[in-house]
């Protein structure tokens, strides 16, 4: 039932995007991240929560422990509502909305069928119960991820104010734009010791867990990750006139780079290189491309591995572009250490799957992720557990991404039971 | 003196631009197409020719020969004033305002002195002369290049119509927003008995005659060229979830294709290509590109060698994506013929050079012209000749193409004595 709601609101909110026929799209501070904050605000009163939206445009949904102090530390549950282009409909999403059946399945007894909807509940736990629903995890519009976490965490960045989306317009005058007040965002920040700790439910986007063929997985830590801007500088020639040896064409020196970037890479063990957007200038059919952006996506599940690969690979592009006659610089756009999810948290969520798993069963699977999460800004300030759902194929960032509401329902049971089994430890 | 106000037009010229303080970009059918079209009708009708914008949106100036009937056929001058994106100042536009000086140094003695400027003049010739102002020789808007002399020679294609623009604008709808009517377009057609021959000069867009220290040549054909908009598909996925071997990056295939053009071209005589665009979708920095388009422009001295060239790169690509799981497809969007200089326009072309050497200097060079031009789509209805000029480094369609004053000079002079041997030829 619970399950079955989770996977007709994934549908319903994939039909808030801005490219409508085609894969979602719904990123930061756009008319769809402020409906679907809308629509899932009443859902988070309807399990009797509290709803509002932070200074950086995350929804925030509350509910107090039924025999304790208002105001108190809270366990936040809770994932992301942006998408990256063309994308499916379940990453963050579906996190967000299990937190949301959690809450309404942990809503002290009796109330769930008395109460009004909408009327504020209590849960029997000794904490209380936050969801956010992070405004930007994927970093799309702006090209700086964790945004959303980044704020409640307290580490925004004065720098950021200036980073532009793909129109020019500045993160600052987006901010102003949504009805947000940029002087404020400080306000998003949360104190550790109003938090018991961070738990998120999430697709694996990857193949793991299918190859296994179990439905749900411990994350053991997340990514280490650093994204960069690279620009090769060439010559713009006349693709007639110019023979091979007066050419400096910066596509073939970036074309170079994104291969040597796979190369070295495969090579490794638990790093993954990815070049996402590759243009070259002016772009005409007949003109030698004088200059190209590339961007790298590096990640690791140790930092020190992620930044040697990384000075490998500068090494090698230094000979590239030497080779070609031609200039290059990187920028580093994005910097997140690896991050160990916390031992208690860990334990909690593996007894919450084991709930779920016929007696006997194998141990679960302890997965390392290399996706980002929201919880890499979180750990900052609080313990951060996760767990993982099974996503047939490893597809995600993609409109046929998929999560069966059978391991959505598994996934549900371990959640909950996970933080009961917290709500024992803190008793 | 005429060389000095060439030089100095087209400086003015190039103030007619599209993105001011950036390089000259000034594409068909635009605003500055129009604008440029007025400046120069009034230097045409300033040295006595009628001037008229066609059917497509060439610019036609006419000047009657003074003891023949008018309406004759005609000797055509001309060049093209539209440019690629951050373009130089003399690709095409020098050839134009070569043509105009040329009319003024024909015009009949005493008119110059005598005839209010603007005052309708002739020619001591055995035929008229015309200056074409061709409106799209590059290509850049609509990715089909000689729009403008395809109108003219009659061979312009139904089909032209859908090409749309980077911001979706049909040839369609632009020619109606420029004015112009797209059912009409026939009468941009010449006849070839109205025509006694076309002769262009040009900019060399290579480095050839800078290596040989002079400042003129020949030009004995045009290459022959093709172009294709190569789409390669793989599969959208999540950058940190998805393993390479899961991978079918199609942004990693289009830079093998890339390399591999270069690498199969290089080992060519007389064969040049090169991937000017290049594009990876979705586009994100966290995706790994399902999608990936290229533009391949690829030219030769000869049709065969082209074509096998072709075959090379379609075998060798087909390779590359099949070892990584893509598919690709190419579409022909351009394909031109090699063209050869009529023998006896190549000729005069020779006979005015000489005339600009001293006596006792080498034979001049006859230049093969690995870039395209006009006179490919004329060739169908009309003799073609062409005059290249020297082009420091070769550099071309960039703001740093340059030609000398001295070399336009001496140009000049070939161009018109080239015009009288034809003369005397015809006589």
């Amino acid at each position: 039932m619970a399950a079955q709601r989770i996977m007709a609101r994934c549908d319903e909110l994939a039909r808030i995007t801005a490219t409508p026929g085609r894969g979602i799209e719904r990123v930061y501070l756009s008319p769809e991240h402020a409906q679907v904050n809308r629509v899932v605000a009443a859902w988070m009163r309807e399990v009797g929560m509290s709803a509002r939206q932070d200074a950086a445009g995350n929804l925030v949904g509350r509910i107090e422990p039924a025999d304790r102090e208002p105001g108190g530390p809270a366990l936040v549950l809770g994932s992301h509502l942006d998408t990256v282009p063309d994308a499916g409909r379940f990453d963050g999403i579906a996190g967000v909305l299990m937190a949301l059946e959690t809450v309404r399945m942990l809503r002290s007894p009796g109330e769930a069928e008395t109460a009004a909807p909408g009327a504020s509940g209590t849960v029997v736990l000794p904490f209380a119960l936050e969801v956010i629903a992070f405004a930007d995890e994927e970093g799309t519009r702006f090209g700086a991820a964790l945004l959303g976490s980044a704020a409640v965490a307290g580490t925004w960045r004065e720098e950021w104010w200036q980073l532009t989306d793909a129109q020019g317009v500045s993160l600052r005058e987006a901010f102003v734009e949504f009805g947000l007040d940029p002087g404020r965002v400080g306000e998003a920040a949360r104190r550790p010791e109003d938090l018991v700790g961070y738990l998120e439910a999430h697709i694996e986007q990857g193949p793991e867990l299918e190859g296994r063929e179990e439905s749900l997985a411990v994350v053991s830590s997340i990514a280490s990750a650093r994204r960069f801007d690279i620009t090769v500088e060439g010559e713009t020639r006349h693709a007639g006139g110019t023979p091979y040896d007066m050419r400096r064409d910066a596509l073939l020196g970036a074309s170079e780079a994104a291969l040597a970037v796979e190369r070295i890479c495969r090579a490794e063990h638990h790093i993954i290189g990815t070049v996402g957007q590759l243009g070259a200038f002016p772009g005409a059919v007949n003109v030698v491309p004088g200059e190209a952006k590339l961007s790298l996506d590096l990640r690791g599940e140790l930092d020190e591995t992620r930044d040697r690969v990384w000075q490998q690979i500068s090494d090698e592009v230094d000979a590239i572009m030497a080779r070609r006659g031609l200039h290059w610089r990187a920028q580093e756009f994005h910097s997140a250490p690896a991050v160990f999810c916390a031992p208690l948290l860990r334990d909690v969520v593996r007894e919450g799957i084991v709930s779920t798993l016929p007696r006997g069963a194998d141990e679960p699977a302890q997965i390392f992720s290399r996706a980002g999460h929201d919880g890499m800004a979180l750990a900052g300030i609080t313990d951060v557990g996760m767990l993982f759902m099974r996503n047939p194929g490893g597809i995600s960032h993609h409109p046929d991404e998929f999560v069966s509401a059978q391991d959505v329902r598994a996934g549900l049971q371990a959640l909950a039971e996970a933080v009961l089994h917290l709500a024992a430890e803190r008793r």
